[in-house]
């Protein structure tokens, strides 16, 4: 089994039925242990080596060894083990005391069943005295900390919401109930309140009815449910007569002077691997490390919404099949990810990632005036696309490779608004009427995008660039114009800020590589995405637990066991366990550790401060948020001039 | 002749004809006086009252007149005229002493000429040593005021450059010579100097040889001098079997809900129209109003490097002929141009304008995961695009229109860098070397977008919104995680700052329309271009003539006369007379003016601070710039909602 998967495969389902059934042994009467069985990557180190013999051509005589990461409830205990999946043995196997696995879609339907079934909560929806026909949908949600509450169990708050329609995709997030019950790991109903309704209310007690008056019909987004839906846009087809410009190898691809591996994992989702730019190594590994979605209604229950969407819900297992309706043109080549069933079977999770090109007008163009010749170039991008479903909302997130050796990231943020109720009249400082009865409360959505640089080799450094005028006046700026550019390497760990009154750029650098043109470090620079950071007080647990929504940019030193921003374990986490832990931890005990000329790893936090707007509802129309890494003075002049010239097709 | 136009239209072929045989009239001996026969746009006063009775579907009684501007050199003076098209009657004729014209593309080719046959500039030349074969090329600039030289004739700056293959492509600013000329409006050289070499020197009085060891091969673009062009890339086509989406009337486009009328004039290029979504009025008039190109280098005469693309140049008269090389893909509907030649003949400017469409991935999309039921739209945006070559540099302006009633304004900047001679070996702080002995200078591109809102009607304000957290410890906040925002609708006329660290937010509102649903007042955000502001001192003359650089969002009560944020003549201009000096002089004398609930115009400022990549090298791959102009409780929901539901087309 060993010589056919490259070490950044994912395990294959021969690989997980084979780790299942061994880890089966430890539990003979539980069938339905398994949360996860996923590629534990090889250590950095022994990838080094391999990626070095690798790319000379050589037979790489040491192939690290595949190693499965396992998650599994064994008696109620939490266990993570490693288990070697060549031969079996069980490497290490820790019971995470207080600690908990990502979110158990299987546990969260019982949550529902058992919320609904609860005596004191139909007697609570009769009270509500609901319209006829209506349905009652228990939207379970994943408990944030606020240090009210915190236990070592699993705690779900259960949010009630109203389906008027029989049909089943009706927008039931259009009648958020003022009803809100905790669910306990063992099924229990052990809380029921009302939520309150105005804007200085903590709780609401009043067992108030049903208000008949936010009955509406504007809030449908399924076509069963809508009407006049206009006609007006007339096809546009994209063909590619000749197939796409890219080769898929395994998980290898290949495209213009592009390759890269594709990774995928129940958690990160879509990961990318030893990315290189013609034969030149640039990235060991990218990956959304964390997102975090705090919302900003400080009457309680509400600091309990607060969801780390890769380390709780993750980004691997709901990922949508992307074959499902038409999330991309041309030519597709579709990625399966495997998971594991509750029993330790293999789970496919079919189309997660898609593979495809888009053109994206032009790369690069000149007309000689003097002659009147224009030569114009179209610019090809190669689409990484991967989207997910984490209850009401949807994310795309997209990696743009470019002929021009540039790489974009962008996340849309789609789908529903999360909704509470509010009286009918009432306006909240902290949120948006959307519709009648219908709060969309004020929230951020705080990325944070995970960039493992080896731009031409492992050792590289992080340079903090700014513009800045001179001195004036001055015997050599003597009209007050000139400009200059300060930089300064980074020595430490660190979190940093965005300046774009400063054009404070940061660059990865290897300064052990010069241009031979320019005589410069050969670098690339981030092209940030300017978001504001966690507005979530330093003190509370919001800010504790996303530790990477206090700066814009991090660099941290690598280890192999620092994927994760917020940390390891999510779920329930009380915080001081991510990036700012990190450092602070290794400066207090004096290992302090230099990022200059080392293997270093770059965090971008980035997001957006979403406020709603009504034309987010029903349905939120895309908003983007990019990110860029492109080259300077990395090659020897533009990378994409080789680029056929475009000619007019037709008149 | 009246009855055809809109009052919007440029002016015909027809109407440049009939003004230019009134005006010639003047000057019945000199053949070549004409700069500029374009629309006066008419005063809004009566546009205002003409679109209210148009898009109520009366019949307009009374149609604003047609009046061109006339710029016209009559014995030398420099002639403002408006002339009634109608009747032919001249109502006004100004000559503007000191001041002039635009960017006189026939006067710099004699400056080239007389600046090459000039026998000292010859000797400089041969002192030279140049290569065998070399051709020299005087490349003229117009004279940025740096405070040395600033009489009221036109002085053009000649840069030598050689150009060393027989193929006249071939890239010659890869060879930036170290003589420099200037010339008199006469057309006498005035001056020869060579250029510093070295960080230290003001101006190099060395008579040094060309350095033979300069020349290399690797700063061809064109495809006849370049080798080894990838061929890895297949033809990707976009078909439209149903045609284009849009209908175009005269200068009128109606797509999806969208109406427009699209302008073009000398100065500006393209000019967009009473734009409305659904039937309701948004943005009276979008421009580019002005960009200016300083040049960072601090030695002398570099500082005389600082270009007003659009107020000099003309980006319209630089517009490239989109059918020239594929601009874009799809169904394309081009737009052509009317200027005036200097005889005052209609001059046709082919296909300025492109207007298409493109997809743009998924505009919303939502699965229920209750039922698994995906629900997904695509974006289709309507593409108006034009692009200009300024010698050297070609800049790409796209307006792109979505279903969810969202503008965006994309600048690209590609091209060729400007270039300076720098001697092998040697290094500046303001520059990069990108190839043996070319220094790519640092330089700033400052553009300002001119906004003229009519949301609902004329009467708008704008709004800063911030988010900001919640005060802590407070009762009302006792989790420290909630936030509200703040705002502050503006008074007066002004300049301000972008904060994304606040999540500040320019929103244009209309405080006497509220949104029926969240209670609060209809209106469009700007989605700003964070961007670093003019780096030059505020004392310099860069300074002083670019006054919309100095922050980046302006807000200023509509006057007819203020369309150019640097003013209306910016060639060899002293300062103050842009925006600042506008808001400054009306605060002075006591007339300082209401921007609430007013007439108002939003200025936005953005650009790139551009410290050449050997990348940008020899042409620059596309520098992408986006604004963008979203609805914020302007409808009652998702505008996009009703597009039709997208299904996979194969599998």
């Amino acid at each position: 089994m060993r010589q056919k998967h490259h070490p950044f495969d994912p395990l294959s389902p021969d690989e997980i039925t084979k780790i299942a059934n061994i880890v089966r042994e430890l539990a003979p009467n539980d069938q339905e242990i398994f949360r996860v069985i996923t590629l534990a990557e090889p250590p950095k180190k022994e990838m080094v080596e391999y990626l070095a013999l690798e790319h000379t051509a050589l037979i790489p005589l040491v192939k690290p060894g595949r190693i499965a990461k396992v998650h599994v409830y064994i008696a109620k205990e939490f266990h993570e083990m490693l288990v070697d999946v060549d031969n079996g043995h069980i490497i290490s196997d820790k019971v995470l005391h207080g600690r908990h696995s990502h979110v158990d879609s299987a546990h969260m339907k019982r949550v529902e069943t058992a919320c609904l079934q609860d005596s004191r909560i139909q007697k609570e929806i009769q009270s509500l005295r609901l319209p006829e026909g209506a349905t009652v949908i228990v939207e379970p949600w994943t408990y944030a900390t606020d240090g009210m509450n915190d236990v070592n169990t699993r705690i779900t708050m259960c949010w009630l919401y109203m389906r008027l329609s029989n049909n089943p995709d009706a927008n039931y997030y259009a009648y958020p109930l003022d009803v809100v019950a905790e669910v306990s790991d063992s099924l229990d109903v052990t809380k029921i309140y009302r939520l309150p309704s105005g804007a200085n209310e903590q709780m609401n007690n009043d067992k108030k009815q049903f208000d008949h008056n936010k009955i509406h019909t504007s809030s449908e987004y399924h076509p069963d449910l809508t009407h006049g839906r206009r006609t007006t846009t007339r096809p546009l087809h994209v063909s590619q007569p000749e197939g796409p410009s890219f080769k898929v190898d395994g998980n290898c691809i290949t495209w213009e002077k592009w390759t890269m591996r594709v990774g995928f994992n129940y958690r990160e989702g879509m990961t990318l691997h030893d990315i290189r730019y013609d034969g030149r190594s640039l990235f060991y590994r990218l990956s959304l490390s964390e997102m975090f979605v705090p919302y900003g209604d400080p009457r309680c229950p509400y600091p309990r919404k607060g969801a780390f969407d890769v380390g709780n819900d993750g980004a691997g297992v709901n990922a949508n099949n992307l074959k499902v309706g038409c999330n991309c043109l041309g030519h597709i080549k579709h990625f399966d990810g495997w998971h594991v069933t509750s029993s330790g079977f293999p789970l496919k999770l079919p189309n997660v990632i898609c593979c495809h090109e888009v053109d994206d007008g032009i790369l690069w163009k000149h007309t000689n005036f003097r002659t009147g010749n224009a030569v114009v170039t179209r610019s090809r991008l190669l689409v990484l696309q991967t989207i997910i479903t984490v209850s009401n909302y949807e994310y795309v997130f997209i990696f743009y490779f470019g002929q021009d050796a540039s790489i974009h990231y962008e996340v849309r943020a789609t789908g529903i608004l999360s909704t509470a109720p509010i009286d009918i009249g009432d306006q909240v400082p902290w949120g948006t009427v959307v519709a009648p009865g219908v709060l969309a409360p004020y929230h951020q959505h705080l990325f944070c995008l995970r960039i493992d640089p080896a731009l031409d080799g492992h050792k590289n450094s992080l340079m903090v660039e700014e513009s800045q005028p001179m001195p004036f006046p001055h015997v050599s700026n003597p009209f007050g114009i000139g400009y200059t550019t300060t930089f300064e390497v980074i020595g430490g760990e660190s979190g940093m800020d965005l300046d774009h009154q400063k054009n404070r750029v940061f660059k990865i650098i290897n300064e052990s590589r010069l241009n031979s043109t320019t005589g410069t470090p050969v670098g690339f620079k981030l092209l940030p995405c300017y978001s504001q950071m966690l507005l979530a007080h330093p003190s509370s647990y919001h800010s504790k637990r996303s530790e990477f929504g206090a700066h814009a940019v991090w660099v941290t030193r690598y280890s192999d066991d620092e994927l994760y921003a917020a940390g390891t374990h999510t779920m329930q986490s009380l915080g001081g366990e991510g990036i700012a832990s990190w450092i602070k931890k290794r400066q207090g005990n004096g290992k302090d550790r230099s990022v200059r000329n080392e293997d270093i790893v770059l965090w971008h936090t980035f997001g957006s401060t979403h406020n709603p707007r009504i034309e987010d509802w029903p349905v939120m129309p895309c908003e983007k948020m990019i990110v860029g890494l492109k080259p300077v003075n990395f090659f020897d002049g533009n990378p994409g001039l080789d680029v056929l010239i475009s000619k007019q097709e037709k008149d």
